[in-house]
């Protein structure tokens, strides 16, 4: 089966010197690469969240670019057909498509080397948002950043979808990974309220990276898809783009999640900055909310705990207290003569930059004493749990982790006990993989 | 409590002397009306299916037109709270609002006297659709209107989302009666359909009468809201702005639709008439499409069989049954010369037009034998079930049947046996009344 | 030759019903009319003002309605050639065409009786605008009402499209009677200060009457044509419609709207009306403004100056001083409670709304003493004006006028010498008709 | 006086990165080269082609680019006063103004080194266009390229505009190199031939490049202003933006182009373009094409003839023929898979992309001899009229000429000979220059 699409958005309108160089790139070695993450677009119907389990069930996929005069225009063969209503793609998975050539393939040829300098790399940030079309200048402070786990239960799901029709109804746009379970309820939830609200320009941002896209496929109401090369640079866009964030239940990866943007609003050059944060999930969830919440004031301190609100069993409180708080958001950046659609001002520490390599050296490696500053040792959590992340669901950590069993962590026993107790929890809540299968730890944890 | 509103639509540009008269009719005889179907529309989050049980609950509930220099402006008096976030009404519900003053107030004032020829009926049917801006000159052919019962079980109500779903899917737009059900769910299917095609200018046409808007409030994503005068204006507007027809499980309101459905497709004229009709529902629901067909082949006979075809338990196939449909639904229309947005040719002969209230006496003195043309016994037993639906849920109908007990049915004795089968698998399947409700029969069939 | 079109605006969603009825009316007695005002439309390149040459030079042309199932088409036969561009008629005239139908045909079918009341003749001017889209809700005040003559020196004109320029560049849309020379000019210079400031929902609205259409055909960059039943009707719709007016050079028909404008203004009710009037010209023009002003602070007194400015070769003041003046016209209108787009709370008299029929008799009988309200006075010489632009350039003034030889008017002397002057000198700037033409007087004064 | 504005287009919206690039930019040694445009831009209404007259008249003029959090904003010190309305400047120009920064300062970062090939070149031109937002991806072809002096007669203007005006009625766009005279008419023309047919995405494209901008500023009737680095860049983006070209009656400039363009259209790889040329003008112009057609015909041949057609005195039949050519234009892109908005298949040949340096080295050592390949001779003539128009109107040209005196040229007699007698036509045609000023030869033709 051969199917033939035409390109959306930038690639709509490239040179022949684009085209041939296009071309070029996607049949050197960055081909499976970009191979894959077409793959996991396509594949968005599918329930699992092995990565490699959906690339040996497509080994006869194949995707090519092809150059015409006029441009651009690339032919799949045996695609999941999943991705086609009689016979036609989706349009949403249309552009999801294209969302994958333009940033594994085109944009990045114009960041070979590697980027070291902050405001490079805050450049490159912006720059590929921009180049997605996902910065709109003329609009008020209105995006949700929606964090959580991808593997939630019903309970957690429905809720999630409740908060996200209660921001819709606020005229709330959302924000999230864009992979299933927290990714996805907020914005269905958003869709019925935006709806009913009559709200036709709303948008469904998701940002995502190559390494984790196989595993938790954006969902086709995503309308605008920013596939950004590693979790770093994944994460300044989250939070340079959020007018406020919420974090549902979840497992390692909200934790990372949490302990950057800590990392992040601890900086004392930050301590101004208005950027609401909300903790919420249904009452059944109240539990993790309590560990979390413990565990961040006995690592991090009191300080953190005021950076963040819990919000238990309340939808509809969550979504006014953001809404109450945007015309705070804007007075702000007015005030600073910021950007409304980038928050230029907010500092992200060179630390919470550079890429980590989830290696087993460099996992070993981590300094996890207390006795470093709050924000150097948050810096350091964040690494801990991206790693967990990778040995979970990401293709090369799993593979790693076949070959050289499991991470070994080390550092201050009582941090240690105290992240061993969170991460027994999430296993013992089911967060860490998809509802079916049996949770195998990717780490250990050497008090 | 008191809430302003601002005009939308139509009543937005008044004249002084329109708004004038339009403040003398809300004050007049028709104050109650209007008051009360307002307070459906506002309603809308209700559980009830029980117009009275609504109006006991917002006595206090007071709606007014005011008159300024530059038009007119409401004023509600405790409205549910439900309508509003955060103190601002849902614009959805908003829109309602006006859609209830123009089409209860403002539009009838040119239909005073009672319309007797069925070129003025038809007329006025086109005036009110048009009025309310749901008549789109330039677009081909996809309205699918879906029939099919209010109070479903949840099987049934997923399954209608389904359908919806790839119905939304394949850019087909969705006109409903409006209400919960299976009224709502092909609506909130779609929504999510649309919205991965990037479809913005979707349409949720709804269709209701004064009448019935209490039991069966507007969902709030119905984005046209058009209120006809009766029941059988209603129907008019269904078929002629249908491009095919879906029918759901539901009770006497669907089986009351059928008959009239089938009543002008067999006759005559409408011979060539291209509008698919399809019955459909989960498997679980087999059964009741068995006995509704049985029913009309033993009392329209085999040629009433040809004019719909039953698909169960496969959303995708009606879906896509109807969108192959479209070409030739357009084909024909173009042949006649005829508009996409309203089917003129189509012949509705005038005993579906003329309105038919349900009296003890009318409902008595119904000719159900079966000698008389099929399209005449159509007509007649289309009367019985528009009589049992108000019976059932109407205001007036449960008022009548309060004060004189059940309706007497009487005919062939045949016939009256396959009406009673019929109307007992209803009641058994709990189609007549929302659940939790225990039902007791406004009829006495005597065979 | 014939030549086929499909409707645009109101008349492209039509019931059969009402195309039965626009049919019977197209070949009633209104076909004459209809059929005259659909050819001076058509023939918008002419260089004559006389209607009956018109008339004569296409006595082939024929146009009928026809009906199809899905609504109204017309078809032309030996239209003017001018009215098209490679067989295809320019878009901009097939509006026209069918703004004709609209005012003349259908919209009229619902003012069968006279109007009598001041507030009904109101709602039927509101009516025809807001029918032919002519009212937008959402637009703070930028709407200049030009007048002037049809017939004025290249200088005047140049003045004119200068003046349209400078409105253009300020954001300031213009509305004019829609003929040549005064009429037009203002427009083409507002479209290309438009241009330059890219403003693309420019309007170019012309009001005019079926009895003038013919000697002075709508420009087709007139973007909105509305075609009052009579020339008070098109007063009125002009002040109503008008944020502030200018006045240009003009003959007859120039000093009837003035006198029109004065009477309203100096009406007590309306002394707080904030509707600035800038009386302007060319240098070489400046007599005609010396001489209108002495006029009028001769026969309706020094008050009356106040209401009007006279700026004198200097279009950028013009426009400076009329977009200046838009802020106060918005508050006053706030203040009101009035609309922006109509100005209902100005009040017009009913001896201005009442149609004056200039017969030969009631020419005659015109009071045209000094011995009455300022705004009587007004009032009748208005009618006198309006009298001599029929004996001029109206079909049937003309006829009458060949018929019993010139109009016969009288009242006080000092009055009459001073009308006598000044049409004495319109004649002599050859204000009176187009250039070509010797003009020969319709009317005689009887000091 | 001081003006800030903020940015338009592309740089509103730019890292802090690339804003910090611009600053540095704006105050090196390219600050010159952007103050010169701006200011250019900024004084359309002028009424000099002497760039010189206009830097000396506006020295206290400066521009500066100034730094926020969220992007760019400039500064403007003593700005033309035309520009402005009531102290606002015209949109048109703003929007130029930012048309400057963004080719002369932003764009071109990317282009620092010098570009040789081929592929290269035509991918700059493309880059520039795309980035100017000039290329529509889903439009038929419709873009005439109009071609002619600067310095042209009041009959010829007018004739230019009647043929814009043709253009527009037919809905055709317009490209120019948006100078006065034959650059501008068309334009103002089209804009009224636009409004009759109700087009509002009407497209005025002006390609323009710094040398000239000064001496042809842009009117701001231009709706999309693209300033190419030089005339070889510029040329391109004409040819292949172009679906047609209409060449008015020029002076060298214009010479130069249409041995430009048959350069291209000889060549054969091209022998298949369908692209239709047609030179036009009053009937008072006659003489200025048969003399050019004999120029073309005795130094290029008979060929050379059958590349363009010339009509006169005939708006009308240039705007149908053009009409009528469009669909083959679109059959002929098509057939070759080209793109409509960009003639990628047109070759134009590495002589034709290589700037030209007008040095008085570089003139007298053009090759003008008739022993070579017409494309060759086509390319050197090409050279010697891009010299002279240096040598009259552009910056360094004039400085050039001031201090070494005439440029000379020289090659076979016969050729010298025509191309003289040529020149000597446009100096007593008075096409050299605009009206008011003697021109003195800046070259020496030796025969």
């Amino acid at each position: 089966m051969h199917v033939q699409l035409n390109p959306t958005g930038v690639l709509n309108l490239l040179s022949q010197l684009e085209v041939d160089l296009l071309q070029q790139s996607s049949t050197s070695e960055r081909y499976r690469l970009f191979r894959n993450c077409a793959l996991a677009v396509l594949n968005v119907g599918s329930h699992t969240d092995s990565s490699s389990e959906i690339y040996n069930k497509y080994q006869d996929f194949d995707i090519k670019l092809i150059a015409r005069e006029r441009g651009l225009k690339i032919e799949l063969t045996n695609p999941p057909e999943t991705a086609f209503v009689d016979g036609q793609i989706i349009l949403g998975i249309h552009e999801h498509i294209f969302s994958v050539i333009r940033d594994i393939l085109f944009i990045c040829q114009k960041y070979e080397r590697e980027l070291t300098e902050a405001k490079e790399i805050t450049h490159m940030v912006f720059d590929m948002l921009r180049n997605a079309n996902a910065l709109r200048v003329n609009s008020d402070p209105n995006m949700v950043v929606c964090w959580g786990g991808h593997s939630i239960n019903e309970i957690e799901y429905k809720y999630t979808k409740q908060v996200g029709y209660e921001l819709g109804l606020r005229g709330l746009n959302i924000c999230t990974g864009c992979g299933p379970g927290a990714m996805k309820g907020p914005m269905k939830g958003a869709t019925i309220g935006h709806a009913k609200q009559r709200i036709t320009n709303n948008r469904y941002l998701g940002l995502t990276e190559p390494s984790i896209i196989a595993a938790e496929p954006p969902n086709p109401i995503v309308n605008e898809l920013v596939i950004l090369p590693d979790i770093e640079k994944r994460l300044e866009a989250f939070v340079r783009t959020a007018h406020a964030i919420i974090i549902f239940p979840g497992g390692a990866g909200t934790a990372e999640e949490l302990l950057y943007l800590l990392g992040i609003l601890l900086h004392p050059e930050n301590a101004k900055q208005v950027l609401p944060v909300i903790l919420t999930g249904p009452k059944e969830s109240r539990a993790y909310f309590d560990e979390l919440a413990a565990f961040v004031e006995k690592i991090l301190g009191k300080e953190a705990l005021d950076k963040f609100e819990i919000i238990v069993d309340d939808p509809k409180r969550v979504a006014q207290t953001l809404k109450q708080a945007m015309p705070k958001v804007r007075e702000y950046r007015k005030q600073q003569g910021d950007a409304y659609y980038f928050n230029w001002t907010l500092h992200v520490d060179h630390d919470f930059q550079m890429p980590f390599a989830p290696t087993h050296e460099n996992m070993a490696g981590l300094d996890l004493h207390l006795n470093q500053p709050k924000q150097a040792l948050a810096a350091n959590l964040r690494r801990a749990f991206s790693g967990i992340v990778a040995g979970n669901v990401k293709d090369e950590g799993i593979t790693a982790i076949k070959q050289f069993g499991a991470y070994q962590l080390s550092g201050d026993s009582d941090l240690m006990q105290e992240m061993d107790k969170l991460l027994q929890a999430f296993v013992a809540q089911g967060r860490m993989k998809l509802p079916g299968s049996t949770y195998i730890p990717c780490y250990k944890i050497n008090a």
